[in-house]
């Protein structure tokens, strides 16, 4: 690919998601859905002017969703986790095991092979942590004590959903054995466990070194050494290496704090995440939601992922009022992009269709869109008791 | 190329880049021939573990480089380089005809063609900016009067150096024609001329319209826009990709001080650029070196660069002391990116050969590597003055 027609790919991409991002935020829906179209648009099926199958345009997608993972652990605070305690636990327990169960037997009975059924139910399992952290930040509500708990359980179930992907990827990718499916299972546990509990401790023991650093911007550039490191190793012990740059976030939750390190992530994931959705969303073809197959399976799966995930929310928090209770249920509603990484892993495995793949979008899709207005109306009380005294709410 | 794949690329070429550039910095020297060097020993010709003709490392090289050039537009104000006054043009434009002259003649008298000769005269043109500012940053000496007539004049020898290569690339391209040649210079001035006398007024113009934006980061994500679209632009229209984005950067001046735009690029910026340095790294064969033939090129053209730079700033400075002349000199010496870009141009358009390229690689190295020890011997009493008041350097 020469310098100016890689451009000119680069240019339209950027521009084109980040123009129908600015529509969607102006329409009260987050840029991502924009983003998405306008790979939808830009791709195979609608005006044809990039290829989802171009290998350049492929990598900066891939890097971009490693950026993506990466930036994610960043902003998530261990301890803040622990902090909120059992509820977000529950939330976050139950809200991927009834998905889980649902959507699993929903498809097997549907007539799904079980992996196939596995990977669609595993698609539904994690709330999108940026997503409902933008929704509730612009409407003031970041506070609020529903958020706290969302947030804490919106990362415990990514989590859950990431560990998942891998036993379901390695399903896929052999025949069922048990050995090697355990020692999938203790890879898993051993290298989330280990990177988790030992990861931070052992980071913040190296500050007295990186402050020895000569190079510019040191700490920003080790950060991202142990990103594209542990990515890479997540990748060669069987894991995805999303799962390796998410913990890459965790182990350096402390120094990124010091660093100031997730504001600088931010630019290079500003500038490489665009490539990721335009090229996730150039593999949906839109006469999808014009036959009626295909549109049933849509609306099914959207229901599945929200009345099941509602369900699971509202029973982890079966102390406190019917009110907060709805209140979680519907901020654990939207899906995003840990839902299309599964659906996209599924689909270079060949384990699910091009068709199925289409369902996981579309859900994505129609969750992450009546996400907003849900919000809205749970917690239309509540913010009129917050806009009076301006600033208060807590 | 398949995630594993390319993420062990990714991590190897940063990685190293990084490791050395530390290395570099520790040895007193700018991190960026470290970066060169890791290119160098990954490259084809050392332990050929990465490939310099893979399309996906070269496309992230390409891109590194367009937002090299885009954050050395966003450092430069247009307003500071006409302030520095007379002195700074003189070096400037003095600083980039007698190396052309010089450069052009000696290698067209060793019997080179006359574009080929051209393109090693261009090559030998522009100060590397960001090097020379930053070993005056590293010895305290960023306000010392000379500091602001070398920025000034390397500001001013990079656009220059840019519309030459542009115009060599022109006639490297066709036959030589008038005509095309007359509306290369007319596109090169009118594209230039336009974006750096009307661009910044025009973009401060935008500046009610920038605060309407409702998409997260607004001002970055329009700067990038702005840098890839012009980039596309420049490349259509005939002249480099590289100086429609570095135009890009001059254009925003006024909004990138508004926005910190500077600070934000700068991070895309340090995790793409690795993959330049160390893919244009990887097309140096070091038996070059060895072989006395081009060892003999590779000095003379060194020899050609440092004597023609400082005579030209010498006769620019003509009513300065005489160690402010040398100083002056010795500063606009370390030569970098864009004697490489050059180079790399030229390269690919089979215009020079390799070993051609070699030599450029090599003058880069060995007056980037001369240039800090030499500013250090130059202002060693200057220094001594500095460092007994401290902090009152002016």
């Amino acid at each position: 690919m020469e310098a100016g027609n890689l451009l000119f790919y680069f240019f339209i991409i950027f521009t084109s998601a980040k123009i129908m991002g600015e529509i969607c935020v102006r329409l009260r829906m987050p840029p991502i859905i924009g983003e998405l179209m306008a790979g939808v648009l830009l791709g195979n099926y609608v005006l044809g002017i990039i290829d989802n199958s171009n290998h350049v345009l492929m990598s900066f997608a891939e890097i971009g969703v490693i950026f993506l993972m990466f930036h994610i652990g960043l902003e998530i605070r261990v301890k803040d986790l622990f902090a909120v305690g059992r509820t977000a636990v529950f939330v976050g327990l139950l809200g991927v095991l009834i998905p889980l169960i649902m959507g699993f037997l929903c498809m097997h009975f549907l007539g799904y092979q079980v992996v196939e059924s596995l990977f669609i139910a595993t698609a539904i399992l994690a709330t999108s942590v940026g997503i409902s952290a933008k929704v509730l930040q612009d409407l003031g509500l970041i506070k609020h004590k529903v958020a706290y708990i969302v947030l804490g359980a919106a990362v415990l179930d990514d989590i859950l959903a990431l560990i998942m992907l891998a036993l379901v990827k390695g399903l896929a990718k052999g025949e069922f054995q048990t050995v090697e499916f355990s020692l999938l299972v203790l890879e898993s546990i051993a290298f989330v466990g280990f990177l988790t509990w030992w990861g931070p401790k052992l980071a913040s023991r190296t500050r007295h070194w990186i402050e020895k650093l000569n190079i510019p911007e040191g700490p920003f550039v080790l950060s991202v050494i142990l990103c594209l490191g542990l990515a890479e190793l997540a990748d060669v012990i069987g894991l995805a290496a999303i799962i390796g740059s998410f913990m890459a976030g965790i182990v350096i939750d402390e120094l990124a704090g010091v660093y100031d390190l997730e504001n600088k992530v931010k630019y290079v994931n500003e500038f490489l995440l665009p490539f990721f959705f335009v090229m996730m969303g150039a593999h949906l073809d839109p006469r999808a939601f014009l036959e009626p197959r295909l549109l049933f399976l849509i609306l099914l799966v959207t229901v599945v992922a929200v009345v099941s995930k509602m369900a699971g929310s509202a029973l982890a928090c079966m102390k406190k009022s019917w009110k907060m209770r709805i209140q979680t249920g519907i901020c654990m509603v939207p899906r995003g992009e840990v839902g299309i990484i599964v659906g996209l892993v599924g689909l270079s495995l060949h384990t699910i269709t091009q068709e199925i793949y289409t369902v996981v979008l579309g859900m994505s899709l129609l969750t992450t869109l009546i996400t907003p207005p849900l919000i809205i109306w749970a917690f239309r009380t509540k913010r009129k008791n917050v806009s009076a005294p301006a600033g208060q709410s807590k």
